[in-house]
């Protein structure tokens, strides 16, 4: 921060956000959709938080890895002040991309059909089992039809970005982060359909909770709310995206080889 | 049970499920344990219950089938009085046989090592994430050496007779039930080796929580106790087996073909 | 056909379809491509052959169910007059939509860089083993980049509309037809990553036979050519689709739910 | 073998297997059979043909690994002497123990009954299509019982050393090379059906063809025969195992562990 003072640049970390005294100074409350850029320093958690905290505003953000490699992150922390400068010379002369995210938008509605809260998931929302041992019953629709209901420990609606987050310890499909599309993922339903289901951007999906058993929802890996029977959460693509600023291509298929241990031959 | 008595035979409720008023009168708090045969009159939920009754005791028990198709129950409503009247007849005359199922032992060690707690599972001992969101981190040991860690929804160790319960909605493969074996499957693990384990019945699994997030205990799907960091449970074949009594061959393939849908050809 | 006459529509068979002697006056080497409906009289497999013959002209297909439920099928047999009656009316009067679906091109490349074949996938396109107990080696790329390599029995590279056939079967995800994208499904890999790709119709998969042992390419279930190593297939959208006249909503829900014996509660 | 001999034992190179004319004048007839040890350098292939090659008798294998590590395999190269050594020191002295694995007897019956060969596999025999883009349909019987049928590329019969192979690659579980069972899995079956089945030892396994399409049959990894309609494989326990010499414990948990990137924490 420091430096980029130096550089006649502003800088600030949001209230609640600095854990140390020698931030304090630099901390304020203004809002983080003011900024020009937003660096997120830490891992992948820390860029769902950063997104977050942006709360739709489509502020590019960096990813300043400090951690093991994320599929979020963009550079390594001896890389940022190299990026940083790239950054402000704008996009062609400074050789950067914005990779847009697809998020979606989850509302909670009660029994009653009043709407009990909205949020914004970069990977997914999830409708899972409250008590241990004891399974939910769920049943899905697809623009406002009836699809399916599942006796399982819970359904994961996932964005393509989520694809490779709780999903995939599902068993769900890898999708392209290029690519704009809603899955659906159940965890270990009791029934032989078990596979996810790729659904177009232009589809609704609800799931409503239909037996005494209450479920949890989780919005990126933090509970939100509790539904009882005949509350149910609906999601679709939200209008706004999550916007990473990349310096180069094919970042997701490095990310994917590494984590993975995948080989070209 | 009046006709029971018209028989020259006794029968009697566990204080405790006798639901209604008309029951009372032949409640009685002599266990189950001194009973010759006790019949489990609901599905396989109350065939769970009734082995759970038991603790252990060799007691032959008659499942009466009230709702949908059961693996554990071997008559419906309307072949009772006929049952117990080739059950009274003794095995040859009878023709019935005992299948015996094995059950597991699962005990739960604070971090001191001090036990917490043993239960018997004819299903399977579950250990499990408590919250929303978040998962746990669990070390598997077999035979006291460390296997592999998992951070993940949960660990199912499983019977054979559990195979096609809990652990076959998170994928693991069916297991007959002549066989002695013990499985362990894991849900949601969040990393590529997903395969569950089959290990011989002299094999001891032992799980460890291995991080801050506590996790629980469930046993034949009733949650028992929870876990803090540093505690484990440690699960082997019980030396007590429950024992249903079958008037036929093949109950078991007969039962997995009608679940599933399977044809002959 | 008799009847089309009397109302003074003309109706053809195409010269090798006709496998009964009734037929053959009104048999006929004129395309398909000419009429304004085909009639595709069987089951999904008939209704691929439809597509096939079509050869990416955009004429309307109406599949007649001659077996069991298709999922590309529209009418029993009993309802083909009125079927007929209401598309002679037009979309609007007759009260039917078209059912556009994306379909695959799956071009054959030798080592050398020459083109060998090009085909028309409505389903997939399968890059498989050859010889019974030897797995194949295939290289990955997506966009020209190197993705990974796989020791596997075959890749399946599928439509939406395909999401439901083979890949189904290697336990790729279920796709909704109105969505456009190419799954990409491993067979039995000798490896840990099994999962699907999803990705997004703008991206181009190629698949290059990497080692000694030569692989097959089928197309919509036929085999088509084989390859030896460093010879490849690239699949990517085709300009055409399949155009299936529907007359009603939620045709693919419904399918789907009958198949796999799916509740709504 | 110069070593060998200047040591006071014999050792000779099977007539077949002499790549090089070095070898030449150490090759035998002499059979596999009457060794003490038999010594297999390669890999985890080269151990399968030394298991067939022995034919059933129960002579020692001693694996040492000429590549990657592998599941069979004991010793690298450098540590052979040191393993002679002690292998020539007897069990107790030398330290070391025989690892007995369950191997399996296939028979191959043709549709009129008679037996058209018999086969011994370590890792599995696999009953699979034969032509590109043909699922074979096969029924499974256990114990002479129908359980059910498959269209499916193929069916795997495993023992446990085999579920790290081919099976794995299917989705099976990984067995216990200490527990003794048969392991059935389906490789991209057209149904949702997909679990293996894990059988007691004394169960038997029949695989029939059941349609017009032939299969491949398959012995650990080798093409052996082909089935056609009404021709069946009979799957059960040989009476002979195989032997490997082992040096340390918890050696198959080492492998799985350093195959798959498995941690303890």
């Amino acid at each position: 921060i420091e430096w980029l003072r130096a550089r006649g640049d502003e800088g600030w970390v949001p209230a609640g956000d600095a854990s140390t005294d020698d931030l304090a100074s630099v901390t304020s409350d203004r809002p983080a959709a003011e900024a020009d850029l937003v660096l997120s320093l830490g891992g992948d958690g820390t860029m769902l938080h950063s997104v977050h905290l942006l709360d739709g505003a489509s502020v590019p953000l960096l990813g300043v890895n400090l951690g093991r490699l994320g599929y979020l992150t963009e550079v390594e922390v001896d890389g940022v002040r190299d990026a940083l400068d790239r950054f402000a010379l704008g996009a062609d002369a400074g050789g950067w991309t914005l990779d847009e995210r697809m998020m979606l938008e989850v509302e909670a509605i009660d029994p009653d059909g009043r709407s009990v809260g909205t949020w914004r998931a970069l990977n997914e929302g999830v409708v899972e089992k409250q008590d241990s041992g004891r399974t939910v019953h769920l049943l899905v629709r697809i623009d406002g039809e009836p699809f399916t209901s599942y006796a399982t420990d819970g359904l994961i609606v996932s964005t393509p970005t989520g694809s490779t987050a709780y999903s995939l310890s599902a068993r769900g499909p890898v999708v392209s982060p290029k690519h704009r599309a809603i899955l659906v993922t159940p965890v270990a339903p009791h029934m032989l359909f078990d596979r996810s289901l790729v659904l177009d951007p232009s589809e609704t999906v609800d799931i409503e909770v239909i037996d005494g058993h209450s479920a949890s929802v989780a919005i990126d890996g933090r509970a939100t709310c509790s539904l009882s029977g005949g509350a149910r959460v609906t999601c679709r693509p939200s209008t706004a995206t999550a916007c990473f600023v990349r310096f180069g291509e094919h970042h997701y298929h490095q990310v994917l080889k590494a984590k993975f241990g995948l080989h070209d031959r």
